[in-house]
């Protein structure tokens, strides 16, 4: 039995806090709506107590989301946390998300502080929440360089305090693939009363290792995957959201599902990258424009044999309507010939070998080589030519 | 003792292929002496048969480098064979790269032929090669979906052919870390002859695995990583060159080192996307434009604080002058603080919280907030209502 991911959405908080963002209230209002048809299970709406205008984006979100939780972020801070559960006032399924600072480095140079203390301001923050809400998510900030015992001492004492999620970030995308794997096995295995709670990834992408980060810590015990559209986020950005999903939809022996409808994600992706006013490079894997687009002669031919030699998605399953075939002075004479049928001109050898050479000289030069520039190359090397000696 | 991986540069071959890139032959010139200064080990430097551009690009490359290895491409194919070795023939540091599929999907649907025969080709092409260089590069495409002892039967016979480099391919992006480290371990293990050649590890982006799974091929025996700038290439493109050489720096007790000189990442990363003529996405790691941006409260308090608390790369080792603190509805006193210090205004705590107020007022509906937007808020808030009381 496939055992199921919550997919955690922070488009709206992590994603949002990018530099250059350009949502206002009511585009989050309709990407919170869309989050919510494309079947994420948490919403995170924003950070109510950052400002006027966080807070009312959250009040409105947790009024019109029926479904999924909405969840508002907060400080260890009594005022951020009472601001929090204000906003998350009408959510029907309300999240607050609470937690300090766990590393050495952290607690030095952030809190000046002890470790000591910063439990003692967890439990207390976790605690707080839970006057307001059921649902309390706790976050060790910069998890990914604190040192495993001390992160579980503090796991324990907030599941003891009612934390229903405990969030594990890799705030400073620092973690390989293994050593993030293995601190949420460790924490699997000693946090006491860990089956009252669920384990959390949360990814930076640093070093561009997030998204095999978030996979290697559900294999190793974590059942949510905290991650945003595009990767969109601070620095490097977060998670990706859809590569995370179509790794578990595409890699099946992993034993997991989530229920996000896959067939959304490329215009889900879209409407953040056009709200936001952040492009997506055409490189981006799932969604970028370039996913399924191919220009070289040795794959072209291959994809026009039998798609599966070059292609391990489906493009229906994320939404594209089909495979494009580029043609560029790297294209060879299966992708010519495949275009030309296209468009319904079905090409001799002769003739193909004819059109080939004058296509690679305009390719050459051109770049790219469109339906125009084949329509004309039939006409001047084909047409004229045999009219000439008709 | 740290031992070194070789970093095979495929920006000009795989990279070129990129649907809309436009590179002209000088262009890519430019780009070789730049990688060559960059400290890349193998540039690859196009696909002579593809076209006659490509021909005289490699040509002229094998020209003007003077200590990197240039490397053209051929499939396991006589004419191209010839045609690479004819391009090469300038080089100081020739390199022949030719294979053929070993995946069952490309035996069957793409050559139509058998599991011998497509031995008896990539012995055969191994060999004609080394009739021109002894650097001869063997690719067996597709190896992530290739049956391992199959793959260790190909390897063993190319190497008894004169190969001294082996390429396993993911060409389709479909493999897990851990899948691909276990392949490069089992070959290491079991291809006889073994220690006359290096393990090449060249991956792709599909499901945003391509970092993470070059990295547990050096870890489990490749000693060379194929890559482009900004992770360029077909479909969503090949390993980031600036992801896995920054890993490799950053996290020592993988006891690898790079030739690369990572001052100019950022520099390189520009110089191929103005070229191309396509975007890098700002949150692109390493050396998107917010890889070092900070815009929320809390991380601008705590990097403001000690850079370290947020950043686990100082920006000057990838060549960026400093972290920003961009000015957002989500940015605390801190950072404006901060950002007035910048301007040579040192507030007190009276005057901070009044601008605070105002300048989150502002953001909420301007998003970013710039040096202008500071010095007038402080004109109307500050130094007016002074000189009101005055």
């Amino acid at each position: 039995m496939a055992e199921k991911i919550q997919i955690f959405d922070t488009t709206l908080r992590d994603g949002e806090q990018v530099p250059g963002c350009k949502l206002n209230t009511q585009q989050k209002l309709e990407l919170a709506e869309a989050l919510e048809s494309l079947g994420v299970d948490v919403i995170e709406a924003g950070f109510p107590i950052s400002s006027p205008g966080d807070f009312q984006s959250v009040y409105q979100i947790a009024e019109i989301i029926k479904h999924s939780t909405v969840c508002g972020l907060s400080r260890s801070v009594e005022k951020d946390i009472i601001t929090a559960a204000e906003a998350l006032q009408p959510a029907r399924s309300p999240r607050i998300h609470t937690g300090i600072g766990t590393s050495d480095v952290h607690i030095k140079y952030k809190f000046n502080s002890t470790p000591e203390k910063i439990i003692e301001r967890a439990v207390a923050a976790v605690r707080l929440a839970k006057k307001f809400v059921y649902d309390v998510e706790f976050y060790a900030e910069d998890a990914g360089r604190t040192e495993n015992e001390f992160l579980a001492k503090v796991c324990t004492e907030v599941v003891k305090a009612g934390a229903t999620v405990l969030n594990i970030p890799d705030t400073t995308g620092y973690c390989l693939p293994d050593e993030y794997g293995d601190k949420i096995r460790y924490l699997k295995e000693n946090v006491k009363g860990i089956d009252k709670a669920i384990l959390s990834s949360h990814c930076h992408n640093d070093l561009g290792l997030a998204t095999a980060n978030s996979i290697a810590a559900i294999r190793n015990g974590a059942r949510q995957i905290e991650c945003t559209i595009n990767g969109i986020g601070e620095r490097a950005g977060n998670t990706s959201l859809e590569e995370v999903v179509m790794i578990i939809k595409q890699r099946k022996h992993l034993g997991f599902f989530t229920n996000i409808h896959s067939k959304m994600l490329t215009e889900m992706s879209h409407m953040v990258s056009d709200r936001m006013g952040i492009p997506v490079q055409p490189n981006k894997a799932i969604v970028g424009a370039n996913a399924f687009a191919h220009s070289s002669g040795i794959h072209q031919d291959g994809v026009i044999k039998h798609r599966e030699n070059y292609e391990i998605i489906d493009p229906h399953e994320v939404g594209v309507n089909e495979s494009a075939i580029i043609l560029t002075a790297r294209s060879g004479r299966a992708a010519l010939a495949y275009r030309y049928r296209n468009l319904d001109i079905e090409l001799g050898k002769e003739q193909l070998d004819i059109l080939y050479k004058n296509f690679l000289e305009l390719a050459d030069q051109k770049k790219e080589i469109v339906a125009e520039d084949l329509l004309r190359l039939y006409d001047e090397h084909i047409v004229k030519k045999h009219k000439a000696v008709v």
